[in-house]
């Protein structure tokens, strides 16, 4: 790739390039670049969002630059704050190369493992002594520590905060200087750490490394970025009918997201797309995903089994009702189907918890139904409800 | 030394004790205890202000227990802020241990060396590696350790606190746990620290030291603490002439104080000669000081030196003038001395520096004399004053 189609491609996706002119000349040289990502362990099952930054690391080894994966067994040890507002629990040294192991093998479906350098952080850190973890702690006062924003706010609500959580952004940062790094790339939640590694290198006497971040994707709730934790992610390595359904579940609004940060699929395709069918898009997209991390072959299979999780096995021949209007509240909707004689009925339906929507469980009565979907009750009844 | 004794004397002259029960209860198992002194090797003259808590643990040494002396030549390295609103220009390996040296050669003056032992604290900080060091580091949290004064007006008033710094109290408190002390005596302004080493000790599952601190030497302006950097101390090390000069500059109001921190004097003693004769007393204080650190012989000579110094070498037979009322104006005196031959000649040799009492340049024409001393003028011309 040409360095200035690299320069367009990071500038069009990422949040902050820090900075920007320095970027552009490191790039006009010429030579590989050692490009340093950080990935925390205590995450071991990759998903969507860190597929953002990936996605463009797989970018600079195109275009023949050095990824350094850093997988942060030591750091984990610890486990970074970012972004948290407690403690995390610090995994064991075991743990943590445990889940570098299965962290390297997922990253392998974004990235050329063949022109990808794997570092873990403890080669370094490991050996460093009291008097040198001093001396890297000199280089930053608690008042600019306090300038991260989770560690700000921790501290303003009186939140405790362990002396050794400070110590993690200096940790984090010496990964550059021992790396040599050149550019740094990671997600806007790490800027402040990634910066943290610009300036050290100065303190240091390196050439400071370009900082690049990326957004957040947000997670399957719409809300909070997506997260393991907050069980709101699509795995990468998850299996395909899984991922298949969680794609499905996306939320509309953020499906736009979706495509763009999570896929290469052109940006005027996918927009006419959404714009014309939402529940098409939906399709496209999950087979998109699908395909991306486990193959063409796997996509027909993991659609056919999100119809049959959907529809709770629903018979192939089922009676369909045609609903007008674009939308009909599910008491109604069960009357339509012939579930329910009543409203009250069909509340106590709904109470029992015997009815489901696309295999869902449908716990609101107050539910209004606008999308084309299979409605159940029990085992064995199936309506499919078709808005014309 | 009697138990009883030993802890009477501990009350009576320390200002804290954590807690009285405990130090009583350990001290009654009749075993020799590990008493730890941390010593900060930066400053390398020890001085009365010092000699506080070290003449305690010679009474520790005189009842059998283990006196270990810290020579805190690692935790030297950063400097400890305590009481102080800036950060300490850090010390290299090799001047940490050539203070050691020198502060081990002055504690023989007041310790027996042959029942004192002596641990660097390099011995088990500086083989701690980064792992060791986060662990020590997550026992404390940020609003922990901003407990402390100086920590806690630092950040308040935006000034500089390296994060390194915020570890001290951790290391020093870590020499606890090394050395598996029983009791830890130090300045009240090491309280915080001393008591995070009694909180790590329970934290690494060892029975928690006991703590006492000791009261604080004003220093020779009776203002701020005793200390080199302020120039106002009285150096143990010092020449025995230099050590009775400052003993008789002592402010007359901090002479009691004096008298009980710093020697073996009564209290009825020093008080009754505080009441009568205060030039008297501060003669007897600076003869003891001369006495402790420099033996018996060296007081006459002191003492000569000293009247040298004091009347500007003053010849032998001088006139001598009685003044009867107790009290006498400066310029009065010069008329009586027949060194001026009026008022207003009086105030121009006071103006024009050439008046000295006591070897000292008379500023002030209003000044009231109310002691014996030595009247001067220019360099030939001394008259003994003599009150009856």
């Amino acid at each position: 790739m040409e360095t200035l189609i690299l320069f367009e491609a990071i500038k069009r996706s990422a949040v902050g390039i820090f900075s920007e002119e320095g970027l552009q000349k490191r790039l006009a040289r010429g030579k590989p670049l050692k490009i340093k990502f950080g990935a925390d362990p205590s995450r071991p099952d990759l998903h969507l969002g860190h597929s953002v930054p990936l996605r463009m690391l797989r970018k600079f080894q195109d275009a023949g630059h050095e990824i350094i994966f850093v997988i942060g067994d030591f750091t984990g040890m610890i486990g970074d704050p970012s972004g948290r507002n407690k403690t995390r629990q610090p995994l064991s040294f075991e743990e943590t190369r445990q889940n570098g192991e299965s962290y390297l093998e997922q990253v392998g479906k974004i990235l050329d493992p063949a022109k990808a350098h794997i570092a873990y952080n403890s080669e370094w850190l490991g050996k460093m002594d009291f008097a040198e973890v001093l001396e890297l702690a000199s280089k930053y006062t608690l008042a600019q520590i306090l300038e991260r924003d989770d560690f700000a706010n921790r501290y303003a609500s009186n939140q405790p905060i362990g002396l050794h959580e400070l110590l993690y952004p200096l940790m984090q940062g010496y990964d550059s200087i021992a790396l040599r790094a050149d550019i740094e790339v990671g997600g806007t939640d790490q800027t402040f750490n990634l910066l943290v590694g610009r300036e050290l290198q100065k303190d240091y006497k390196q050439e400071p490394q370009e900082v690049i971040t990326f957004p957040l994707l947000p997670g399957l709730d719409g809300v909070e970025k997506m997260s393991k934790s907050l069980d709101n992610y699509i795995g990468i390595g998850e299996a395909p009918e899984i991922i298949f359904e969680k794609c499905m579940k996306v939320p509309d609004s953020i499906l736009p997201e979706y495509f763009h940060l999570t896929t290469d699929i052109a940006a005027h395709e996918y927009s006419e797309l959404l714009a014309s069918d939402i529940r098409q898009a939906h399709f496209v997209y999950a087979r998109e995903i699908v395909r991306l991390y486990h193959g063409e072959s796997a996509v027909a299979q993991a659609e056919k089994r999100y119809f049959s999780i959907a529809s709770g096995n629903a018979p192939d021949n089922m009676k369909t009702i045609s609903i007008t209007g674009g939308r009909i509240l599910i008491v109604e909707l069960l009357k339509q189907a012939g579930f329910a004689m009543s409203n009250s009925d069909a509340r106590r339906l709904i109470e029992g918890g015997g009815i489901k929507l696309d295999g869902e469980t449908v716990r609101d009565a107050n539910l209004t139904v606008a999308g084309d979907s299979v409605l159940s009750r029990g085992k064995n009844k199936f309506v499919q409800i078709h808005f014309v």
